[in-house]
């Protein structure tokens, strides 16, 4: 078992930060010590395999991405990360543990799915991985195979209320698989978005010769999301399931989270780097076919209307509680598909690799604190999804996932820059940001140091998660 | 200098929970280490003066008691506990540091009275102490003060919005403070009641005959606190200061707070032990004086109201951040002085030795989680109040102040029950409660332990503290 | 033509009252006069035919009852009152004309089903009666039918968020009728109730032999009211459709019309006499099968959740702006089929007599001001459905709908009372309340006076409706 | 006794409009009338002194404006339209009635001062006049004196929450006041603004040079309305008083009133032309001394902020009640005195005028509906202050106080186009808008017609108001 020492650093936690040297003993964090590399009279650095000078940086627990679909099928392709260049990409980022979606189909087995996703999985990712459970109907046995895959880790499960005929669930499938929830205490993840009324939009605008990318944000209005947040809260009131909704991207559907959660009540929801940075006008609304590069579902929003201020907003006050990418990339040879029909644009934008360092500017720039970055990248992640302990802090006992940030650093983001994402473009093309993702440590292992990715396939575990650890 | 191990506990800290054992090597915290006692081969239990076995416990940081009023002068008399029996007391109850107030009355000179008050303190604690400063009127020389408090690590300062010609600062007055506030960085602390209006139906009840303690509630109703609170949010809305509202009580003033909050703005709110458990129908309208143990300010609300209620879920939803006492204890004796007259019984509940116990007690019936009973006796107080680092948390390099609490316990509270504070009731009495406070050690040192005290006055020291950690 | 002139009343309008007398000459009122009966030295009351002293009484506009279901078919059963006895038992309660629902079930052509309504009310009724149109199912057919009905005056159309495979639109059909109604200015009106959640819980409830009366409240919870509701104020918000929300009577429903309204959104509500006097725990679940009296949709809500006091209220902030009964009667012999099965009771309550009794009784115990009881019974309902003019005020030129109530009056309602609509109970048994409909005139003839009916089937003719005039 | 007939023209009331004839009988309106000049067989038109032909004209009541100061004396100067010369303006622009302010500095006898100005007003007014009472200090025979002044017809009492050592009554003494207004049904009107705050901003603006007229909107923010606001809401609420807020002109403000109405409580606000149209950058912030034109209190408010666009939302949603103008006109000549400190600017605008013009324009750009523009500048005021039945309908009985109003005409407002006012400027010049005040008439009397003025000094009358009518 190898042992490491990171010294001199400034440990960052969620709820402050201090100087401290991090002892990593095998796979775990065997200690977390006053600075000096001493203990005891016992010189530590001397003792151990390898000291890491982390003078002048932060030393931060390794982010998890808690919404990834690698290698995804969706409308007869694939996301184009595999299980294995996602992750690594994600490693590349400081992100040392993402939790991907099992999809289950109307018609398909869960249980059956979920052991394929396993096996897709295997051996093949460079970081610890967990997984939540698409439903896509709502049949008795479903509310079974709930309970077991509890039992295997399994502790949250995701519900759409759009994509008819795909993942569609109506309000009374959605009440059971709750009311399985309310009765196993597991998390219900929600897509919030009416589906009934986008497809009727969506009709209607491809009739009306409105095919271009533009039109799928304009297919997909504010209300529509604002409705299902909603509607999701409340049935969610009615059964007592704690209920967390995905990829918010609209301020009155923020603001539906924020009244239920003042009124005590177990609502969550995350937000997105592509929410928090891109627009309709600016990036969906690009001429030409350029904007299929952005299509993703919740849309990119109107920054006329403010969303993204009031996304920045909400990630301050606690409103959203996290950040994850919903990283589901898609190369412009397959958007290709959608060229006189913005309907049959792949959706997804692929991020998994830039969450932690596009947050960072957020602290440049006075949105969050130092802390308040941890804690939506790493520690509420870890906390909400039941890896708290193991995940999201610097803790003996814990994982030693752990990453070496320099604040003095600075990333510049996209193609030209050599991200490491499978995709033939990126959505973050020219940003350039401060900070740097220096060397990344997961479970013990250096995987990202100097600029070289140390990692490999197949050292990445399963993680066997728990029940919520953020219920109120 | 001594060392000590405890192990076998689970460290409890805000964001989670995990075994691990503390090592303390003289006033610090060395090391949080995965449990078992060895590191890298050394047998640290055998290599340390002391080992505190906490097997089956928690270990949670030490409370840290952020309103405490301790031989405060008052209406021609002092609260009952001087600093020595007072902290002595808050050690009982797990308390390692409390910040108490520098009383400038109108007139007085602020840093004379900063003197005086770290004269009185001086050799005097059994534990750590701060202190908050009082301002009653806000004079040119009391802004130049402000300056010269926060480097003297008074960083927080307090105003009230009620007691005419004793502390009351007008709008006015208060607006200055506020600039100086979102100058320099400190906080301002408020009582937010509506003195005016307070005086006002004060006079009136006493005219109509209705002197008895009740009417100390009835004269303070919830509009007046409501509105003095909007108020003050209003006017750092203006100046850009924090805000921190104590001794909230009634459920109209925490949603304002909660509303301001939404809107990102730094407001932040303090309960009390009192406001989550007593009532006014209860125990201020007690038969005949016997309610003039529980007159404080703001009052006992009604249950009927379920103010309550309301107190617990806030604590819950974070629209209130922390739990402390407000301990200003007066004897039964002093209380006297208001038997034929509500207005002149001196105001204030003694509660500081058992506010960790009454809390754990909301863990133990479901009102909030392990985490969040420490994170609002001890972390967040810490990091409100800049301290954070040192104190509110179990880690590296932070002061030692470090309690092993019994879930298995019992906690028998009142004065019968041989509580240490120097006051001839208890307002408690007959509380009976889950949990025990087993061993409190502060800065390294065991003050209490195996139901001895081994403390001593004296031992406590000033905490210079830094501006809050808590804005966002 | 006969004149009549009704002398010495207060007129009561819905901004104010005054002593005033009213002309009428033929089916309308041809002028409102200062009192004395004599006007530029023409002594009217000796010259026309019919004097009425309503000296110490209220003169107001008949009442307008906007939701009423006449011999509506439903679950292979008729609502017990045709046109005919409906509208005279409306006659005797003051209420002078309705507003009934064309019924269109799924394939069901609209203008069809529309001259199949005319054809039952032709002849038939004994006052005015106007149609709105219930739509079943949205198709290319119905939205061309919406304009031609508007051009019929039928300017308000009913879609259902409930009752699967009968009623129910999926929302992206419900999107298509606002979108019709926001390009003609029509108003939708909605049934506001999470059908898929509700028929779930039926369906678990009777699988748990829960089958009594009760249970068709307590599967019809708030949260299904609250979240439709939400639901089609964001559609309506989407496509600009002005939206009336009928039957409101849980309190979270009625919040949200009050929020979309803050914000300047033309929503409109309505609640009902039993959701203002009749409650889930008193009613409903009376004891055995006579809780089926009060099965009607939305249900009774618990009195102890406040829901009833909160209906009041929010009259009173014209958060709600009108009272309608809903009135869809069927006996105790109909409601039989639902012995065993609560959900095979035909859904409804007949109020069409008593709601102007009712909700004077209001006035009575101060709940709203007397004109305020004009507004919500007469002049709203006028505005609110394009009758204004003709109908809701006493003003020159409007039909001479007009009600002498007596408020030194008392009216029994019930059964053993001698009600007159075609049922063989009475939801409203046993209610004594103040006030007395004295005498009741339709477009200038006498219907009921003294005790005694005059009107006759075929008097009453159809209203042609113009578009709303309440919009904001 | 003159006989006229006002015919062919639409009468518009608050709740609809239709073709009606006013027939006048001397001072009050004695009947309306079918339109076609005969009744029952009599040839009104013949019958009658004068025909006045309305043809494609409105007929609405009079206008009331509930807020102005006349002849005032401020700060050593007074305002420049005396009782005369502003009632005639007055009647110029349609408004028949005004509530005028009776002056109570502190140390003054409130019934004294009301005598006074029963005799400045006595034999000056060319239209009808009623009285509020301004309480500068709320002693115990100012307590008295309420109870004296409703009897008197002088239901309302103005308290200031600014203006220190002129105007400003305590939160106590707002108590005071509004206990009593609770127990004898008056209304308490206020100016709410936090003056303590105020006149520190106003020093410190002052000590930094900052003396232009654009600091006078400065030195008054949005947050010492809206906190003022709040503060007098839960005063009122503590003691049942009615309450109506002059002058609101910020959002923040507009939202409290709206949701203490939302609760229930009899909340009112009134706003004023000059915050619907005018804003604090394009004329406070004029170049120069320009700005002082429109130096009032509460001051205009940003544009960019939105707060114009807020105040008419809130008319059409009821939040605020009615438009009143606060006219209290000082010429530039007074106005030098503020020449190098805008704290010596007299405050005030004239618009006594206007008001009808420039919200009629409201209704051209869809802002208001017509009804809603006769609601807010007659009916609502009648009502709001105890006049109705007498004043603010077309209805018999009622003064005829009638504006014959053409949609048709043009009104060129300001100094070159001739007003009225005794001002040497108008804060209105250029404002071109649709709609002209044709003929007006005063209790019978025709004051204005064909562009010439028929009124005279002393034709208006004392109007002795009743209690509110508009109490929910």
């Amino acid at each position: 078992m190898t042992t490491t020492l990171i010294t001199g650093g400034t440990v960052v936690n969620a709820t402050g930060r201090g100087a401290a040297d991090v002892l990593v003993d095998g796979e775990q964090i065997a200690a977390v010590l006053a600075p000096g590399s001493t203990l005891l009279g016992h010189d530590l650095a001397a003792s151990v395999d390898r000291v890491i000078d982390a003078t002048g940086k932060y030393v931060i627990p390794g982010g998890i991405d808690a919404h990834t679909h690698m290698e995804m099928p969706f409308g007869g392709t694939f996301a184009s990360d595999t299980f294995e260049t996602g992750t690594k990409a994600a490693a590349w980022g400081g992100t040392t543990t993402i939790v991907d979606f099992v999809v289950q189909y109307a018609g398909e087995n869960p249980l059956e799915q979920y052991a394929l996703w396993q096996d897709k999985a295997a051996g093949a990712c460079a970081i610890d991985y967990g997984f939540h459970q698409i439903l896509s109907d709502v049949q008795d046995s479903s509310l079974d195979a709930m309970d077991e895959l509890v039992a295997e880790g399994v502790s949250s499960f995701k519900l759409f209320m759009a994509y008819k005929g795909v993942f569609l669930s109506d309000d009374g499938q959605i009440v059971k698989a709750m009311q399985k929830a309310a009765s196993n205490g597991s998390m219900i993840m929600m897509h919030a978005e009416n589906g009934s009324v986008i497809d009727l939009l969506v009709q209607q605008s491809l009739a009306r010769g409105d095919t271009d990318p533009v039109f799928h944000g304009l297919t997909r209005p504010w209300q529509a999301e604002a409705e299902a947040t909603h509607r999701a809260i409340m049935l969610a009131n009615l059964t007592g399931a704690p209920l967390y909704v995905v990829h918010v991207s609209a301020k009155q559907a923020a603001h539906q989270i924020a009244l239920a959660r003042d009124e005590g009540q177990n609502v969550f929801g995350e937000t997105c780097p592509q929410y928090l940075y891109l627009s309709l006008e600016e990036q969906l609304g690009a001429p030409g076919f350029d904007g299929a590069k952005w299509v993703c579902s919740t849309p990119l929003r109107s920054r006329a209307e403010h969303h993204q201020d009031h996304m920045w907003r909400a990630l301050r006050t606690n409103d959203l509680q996290l950040v994850s990418t919903d990283h589901c990339p898609f190369c412009m040879t397959q958007k290709q598909l959608g060229v006189r029909d913005f309907s049959k644009i792949p959706n997804g934008i692929g991020s998994v690799e830039h969450r932690l360092d596009l947050l960072y500017q957020g602290v440049v720039t006075g949105e969050i604190t130092l802390e308040r970055w941890v804690e939506i990248c790493s520690t509420t992640p870890a906390r909400m999804f039941g890896m708290y302990g193991r995940k999201g802090v610097i803790a003996p006992g814990a994982d030693a996932d752990l990453v070496v940030y320099d604040p003095a650093g600075h990333t510049s983001i996209g193609l030209g820059k050599t991200h490491h994402m499978q995709m033939d473009y990126s959505a973050w093309e020219g940003f350039e940001v401060d900070g740097h993702v220096d060397t990344v440590l997961s479970r013990g292992s250096v995987v990202v140091d100097g600029g070289e990715f140390h990692g490999r396939a197949g050292h990445g575990r399963y993680v066997k998660r728990e029940l919520s650890q953020y219920l109120i």
